[in-house]
């Protein structure tokens, strides 16, 4: 790119010395492990997506992951496609039967709702498992599809060494108030806008 | 739950009957492919776990995919050791050596950018290759580490049916100009803040 003169050179090498300095300094005050409650909210894309994200990272070293789909369907997807090749480390259940306009049946989908949060429950109570993924688990709260205060209750009382993702919009304020990490995907930009339509292997 | 009266009932099964026909309409008025353009942005965390959940789902469909990680250094994480076991479908280059203020060295980070540039060109060059993610690009733009203008370019210049991935925060309004799909990830609340350490299968 562009020449570097050494007094630049000088210049950058202490000011990222002081930097570095600083970042130690605070990686050391970050000393306690804990499971924690991660929960992706917001009207952006990349909610679920980070959380499988997350799951391949915990697959890499070696944990055994749970995942309980809330409102997707019985569908063929990438995702679950490709965790056939950790088959040996992942539990996916799939109880939700589609989205609300698909079921157009209120209470078929409480009832589906309840057996979802019933395999949640089974699954972070397995001491074997270090990662569940309650996927869209925030929509079947926002319908009141499941009781809120015991589904907070519950997951405030997991094992100290659980980590548990929880995705969907909408996320209710008690939610994100037992949670301990919080990111809202924004919306800048949507190809869906343009005409694009949705794609295997990006959408699904 | 609750029980739910049979007007409820067929209250709810005709709201969503219509909110159908409005979703059936909306699907069916998106009718183009095209290989997309994803920029993850913003503060918030998930940026690349969420670029690496769409390669999870790519690879579920048989993909080919291509990673190049412009600023992490060659260190162990989750994520690299999952795919292993998608050797015969994805590329992972780490090109960077480690952040700004760990290698001190100016010239030493442009000329490891360039090198990731490099390597990120060849493989959007290569037919076999669906799905490209350019980890961290973001911040070597940022830094002004490589040529702005030259690298939109090429990225606009990408075959139709080719999907990358760019992520890093402060994406530049150019890159953002340029893609189809932008998601900013807001941090709401972070574990480091309540002294929460980074863990194994959380954060690397």
């Amino acid at each position: 790119m562009t020449d570097i003169t050494p007094e630049e050179a000088a210049r950058h090498q202490q000011k990222m010395a002081r930097r570095k300095a600083l970042q130690d300094a605070k990686v050391a005050s970050k000393t306690r492990e804990k499971g924690l409650l991660i929960v992706n909210t917001g009207p952006g894309k990349g909610k679920s997506t980070a959380a499988f994200g997350l799951m391949l990272r915990a697959l890499g070293h070696g944990w055994k992951v749970g995942v309980v789909q809330f409102i997707k369907g019985t569908w063929d997807t990438g995702e679950r496609r490709a965790v056939e090749r950790f088959a040996d480390l992942v539990e996916w259940h799939v109880m939700g039967e589609g989205f609300t306009w698909e079921t157009q049946d209120k209470a078929r989908d409480i009832a589906a709702a309840s057996r979802a949060w019933d395999k949640a429950r089974e699954l972070m109570a397995r001491d074997d498992i270090r990662l569940v993924i309650l996927d869209e688990l925030n929509i079947a709260l926002r319908y009141n599809y499941l009781p809120l205060e015991e589904v907070v209750a519950t997951l405030a009382a997991r094992r100290p060494d659980l980590h548990v993702v929880v995705t969907g919009r909408n996320a209710k304020p008690e939610m994100i108030a037992a949670a301990d990490l919080v990111t809202e995907a924004a919306l800048v930009k949507h190809h869906f806008n343009a005409g694009v339509k949705a794609q295997e292997g990006i959408e699904y």
